[in-house]
């Protein structure tokens, strides 16, 4: 991938992320981006809990399932996009702390199919825990 | 399960699902409790979409979670709780129209662990149109 | 699915069932074959077993694996043929008794990808206990 | 873990494996044993196929399967079990060539609870290439 592909596809997900509705009603913010690894951080508030007032596992499964598909597009052409076929994901830990940080990796792109693997980390100060692992298909689309 | 019981598992829940932060973040709301199925609905607002304006899959996994959770918390005894280990959800049809619906049903009950089915639903006036599947491991816990 | 496609549709899965190896070799056996739904069965014997002499979870997976193969196989037309991208199963009961019955019912077919519901069944006499379940995605491909 | 219960877990799976039927009748083999991986191998035969020639996806989540338990149990004391709750896999590539290499890594140990991950590989000759991966989630039982 080119710098410019790259920053290409940087750019096309900041449009695509701050499209999402329920992102920004999250609190969800985008992180890293590189070839195939996109990062997206949700910071710990009321309205993001379960009923103990842990994150709820809805709202890891959610930046999960972004960062995977943002992750695939990383690598697609600019004419394509992805849709979230399924994903699988285990709740390893209490999500408690400052925030969680969604990490989305592809393990095997396709032109039609790609495979990511999802780590959700929760951040407490200069700790970092891993509290959700999961794994995605997606689909690519002609846009 | 006696009436008894079954009014108090769904007082528990009604209880739950009210300190449950992102639920009342997101609009939802609880539908029928019955023993092992309870239903969770989610009207569409700007709120709750990913970036073509259909709910987002995140939204759908959130209250198909929570949706198995309760259904597996309405055949436990009082003193239980339960826990989300893993869940796996496929997206079978674009969600969109006036509000989701996610149904979680219990397959199998177990002391320790219950495997439940969940089905979310998109309703648009008088349709009804199965968008996701999914299936869910719980694990009971003392409260 | 007129009675002619559906005497070809079967004609099509023995045929294919007899060209895998490892149906053979594990003594699994073709049985029901309904539109959207086929069962394979496979009888105990020392060649399935795990450490404990239950059947081996692996031989769950592969007649549920096959069994949701064929049964999208039922719903595509006689050009088509089907791979399967991803499955997940839960093991819910020890898998013991005389032999296993695996049901593959169609969920939601597409042209592209067909979403099924997997059931694995102990027989043991005349009882029928439900000791797995799953759910896959396949992918059709032009024969 | 000392050098000598490093040995003790090698010497019990060992012994384990070779009560599996289904490992023996499919001419499985165990291969490197370290503290939270193990990997087992499956040379290619006509006994191990799917209808057209490659190795059957069940055969690919079986050693798969095995593998993660035994990873597992590298982990836990020598009075304790695993039983495999669930897994899922996505194949990600045809299965062909010499024998297949499955890998299970823990991910997350934990007294009740482990979580693993699964890779299985397709070696022909000096090449290898990621065929399937997956997620599992197993439960340690006393012996």
């Amino acid at each position: 991938m080119s710098a410019d592909s790259a920053a290409d596809a940087a750019d096309r997900i900041a449009k695509s992320f701050r499209a999402q509705g329920l992102m920004r009603h999250l609190g969800a913010r985008l992180g890293r981006i590189a070839p195939g690894e996109v990062h997206i951080h949700l910071p710990m508030s009321a309205d993001v809990t379960q009923q103990h007032g842990y994150f709820h596992g809805g709202a890891s499964g959610t930046i999960a399932d972004s960062a995977g598909g943002y992750a695939a597009l990383t690598l697609l052409d600019p004419a394509s996009e992805v849709l979230t076929i399924e994903y699988k994901i285990n709740f390893v830990a209490p999500a408690t702390g400052d925030e969680l940080e969604a990490v989305g990796t592809v393990v095997r792109p396709g032109r039609t199919l790609t495979v990511c693997r999802l780590d959700v980390y929760a951040h407490s100060g200069e700790d970092r825990e891993l509290v959700a692992v999961g794994q995605q298909t997606l689909m690519s689309v002609e846009r």
